[in-house]
């Protein structure tokens, strides 16, 4: 063990920090989407992914892969979200074996009336609190963590807009 | 609508990569935690935190603030590791209202056993990845950002070592 690697204190306090953060963020997210929209944030975050996409439509496999999720939790969110009215499955008519989910126009609204409050938390809680510097070296520090949490890129963190 | 205020083109890009990374962290360091020791991260976390206090006993109100939860929270992740034989609660000598929770020999143990392969977790995916600018980059940024997540620093979040 006497050569086991153990963290540096530099180390150890920086990634205290993230685990506090990765603990407590998500609960400021959920907590107003839950509030103001019954929404948890990953369910948001399927919609506004969805309503950012051509025609308002993903295969499952790549809005897994935008939400950062596997597929049987997505598919397991999907059916909440479709039972809402909010979006819609159907065969992927150039491949009959995938699925397509779309946005219905009710999930669009939901969209559309939910933002404004989800991003007002976003900005009080991370972006206003960063300068310029702060947000590129975010980028580029969080660019280089998905390298190994990603490592075939199959949750298209790396080349996402 | 017209003067709300979104994300600009970099604060977005920034903002979806930290969201992949605190969606995808926790299973990381869950899979490894669940498969080798059958703890979860946050059951880990709270045995290291205890087994790095002054005679490997905190308040519960101390320990929820150093392992970022709520109380109820903390309760009963203790209940779980109390039954397991790793932790003991016992009234406080000092202030007979409030509870300690303590490592016991049991839990030691089991904290020596298993902080080797989450350590490596941690080094794999968090530390290698990053270069020493990077960790007090990061260091810098979670600070900041921990600001609005935990305004009283009730989960002492900015002050732990």
């Amino acid at each position: 063990m006497d050569d086991f690697r153990w963290l540096t204190p530099d180390q150890l306090q920086a990634w205290k920090k993230l685990v506090a953060v990765v603990e407590l963020l998500p609960g400021v997210l959920d907590s107003q989407l839950q509030r103001d929209a019954e929404l948890t944030h990953f369910e948001y975050f399927t919609l506004a992914m969805l309503s950012e996409a051509p025609e308002h439509t993903l295969r499952m496999t790549a809005l897994a892969a935008i939400t950062n999720a596997t597929l049987p939790r997505l598919s397991h969110v999907a059916t909440r979200l479709e039972k809402r009215g909010y979006i819609q499955r159907s065969p992927c008519p150039d491949d009959r074996r995938a699925t397509n989910a779309t946005l219905t126009p009710q999930g669009w609204d939901k969209v559309v009336a939910t933002a404004p409050g989800h991003v007002t938390t976003v900005v009080d809680n991370v972006i206003d609190p960063l300068n310029a510097r702060d947000i590129a070296d975010l980028d580029r520090i969080m660019t280089k963590l998905l390298v190994p949490l990603d490592p075939e890129n199959k949750f298209g963190s790396r080349d996402r807009p």
